[in-house]
């Protein structure tokens, strides 16, 4: 069937391009041409990851087509989330673990989405249904998913079955979990060397929820200070964004990986009801949500049901 | 979580029917309450699988809320096949083996499509990976679901996949797969005693295409013209049905079983538009399109090129 891409979301974080390059070694086992590709610039956190166990970036692409007329999605399904030209080329496959939304096929395709906190521990099962080994260093790429989805096991996403893939990777990929796992967030976490441009995409993506538009900006951080000393000049950019793209409401989230609490900055003509949504009251813009540290989990159906 | 329940689509068919309540019977060996509840009248066809291996009708709903709050969907996804309340209740769960549309969520789910012929296929990988055995009638039923939705292996759908599939239930169930077969199809395909009202919603679909809203209807036929003897009255039920629903096409398809061809009847204002996506002159609003059984892979598809 020719060439197919295997595509993570736009931004992206540790899961997609590990998703992606997990998968499309799996597919290629399994006969097929699959080539992982990524969206945008990795993070430090992801490449730490991918210099650890001994892995290039994917390749980056702005569009699918004409080079490919076929994709599988990891780790998302929302076409905004998605390549630029998803409307051009057919989606063979899907494997994620978000809501669905903002998706839409001709045909049938293989769909599979599981409640649980990552893609790689669905992608460990796949492994095993199709009888394919996990080799040691994918193994090892699967586990820093593991860590980067549930802040090393500590977020509400993070389940039993997450909890088994990643003790089955951590044995394959002959690694201490707690040290490794500590070491690679604490790469993603310094946020001192980042310029608020690269801040403000770093790990942002797009709902549309009812009428309103959302978009959701997200990093880790060791001190989140490191961030709000910089509010000003990050409020300028944020209202710039959201002249940009019409947003109705911008959250740009700090989370605090040490104590798992995010600070919230919320700009748009939503903020209101947004701040209302999680029982805050937004001071300077800011206020600090307790316990919050999952977009997917704690955010995202919040704000759909207090928008909807 | 208390009492979810097992729902297939409207005008429901072999595989909705008995995947519902082939999928409830799993969900409550692995220790859900759940139960298999229907959104319409039962086919002849249906009503003979059900009495061959001793299994009642599951009960009738016109909405989940409030005796539930949470739903699994099986052979379906989009919102007009499904019960009128979805936005009301959570979907916890889908399964499915059709194109994705008009299907949205807050939370993740588990949502498990393949590209196979039925629902059935998939269920029974289902069991598998739950450890779980399927009963001596309930494997009829998939069996019945499998022979349905292929016509007895002939449909395009058919997979090597749904081929393994009904192998083993044939199996378990202990039947001789060609001759009970043919029995139900024939069960479903007499059409002589059905009123144009029964007929025209037995096995009707509506789907949205851009903004092109559509209607299709299917009726196995041992013989066409037990439809089409009665095509005057017809085209005045489907006027009527396409002014009340505003729909843009009507497409009413007599499926002959025994040829594996088609005949369709097409009103409404884009009957041109869609003839021609088949390649066919409509004579008297009728063609025939040869070698087409599946509206799934046969039809949508291409009403869905031609009219986005």
């Amino acid at each position: 069937m020719g060439k197919v891409f295997v595509i993570g979301h736009k931004n992206p974080d540790t899961d997609s391009i590990t998703a992606a390059i997990s998968y499309a070694y799996l597919k290629k086992q399994l006969g097929m041409d699959a080539e992982a590709v990524r969206l945008g610039t990795v993070t430090g956190e992801t490449a730490y990851a991918l210099d650890y166990f001994g892995f290039e970036e994917p390749r980056l692409i702005q569009k699918a087509a004409p080079e490919v007329s076929k994709v599988i999605l990891v780790d998302h399904n929302e076409k905004q989330q998605s390549v630029d030209d998803l409307d051009d080329v057919q989606v063979l496959e899907v494997v994620d673990h978000h809501r669905i939304a903002n998706f839409e096929t001709n045909y049938p395709l293989y769909y599979r989405a599981e409640p649980v906190g990552c893609t790689a521990t669905i992608l460990n099962k796949l492994y095993k249904e199709n009888g394919v080994e996990v080799p040691k260093n994918i193994a090892g790429l699967m586990l820093s998913a593991i860590i980067s989805d549930s802040l090393l096991f500590k977020s509400p996403t993070f389940t039993e079955e997450d909890r088994v893939a990643a003790e089955e990777m951590a044995v394959i990929a002959g690694v201490d979990t707690q040290e490794y796992g500590l070491a690679m967030l604490k790469a993603g976490a310094n946020l001192n060397d980042k310029t608020l441009e690269e801040l403000i995409v770093l790990d942002a993506k797009e709902f549309s929820i009812g009428a309103v538009k959302i978009e959701i900006a997200q990093v880790n951080a060791i001190d989140v200070n490191d961030v709000l000393n910089r509010q000003v000049d990050l409020e300028d950019l944020m209202r710039r964004v959201i002249a940009e793209k019409e947003l109705d409401l911008f959250l740009f989230v700090v989370t605090d990986i040490l104590n798992s609490d995010s600070v919230i900055l919320v700009l748009g003509k939503e903020a209101e009801r947004a701040s209302a949504a999680f029982n805050v009251t937004l001071v300077n813009n800011v206020a600090t949500l307790n316990g919050v540290v999952s977009r997917k989990k704690q955010i995202v159906p919040v704000l759909s049901s207090a928008l909807k």
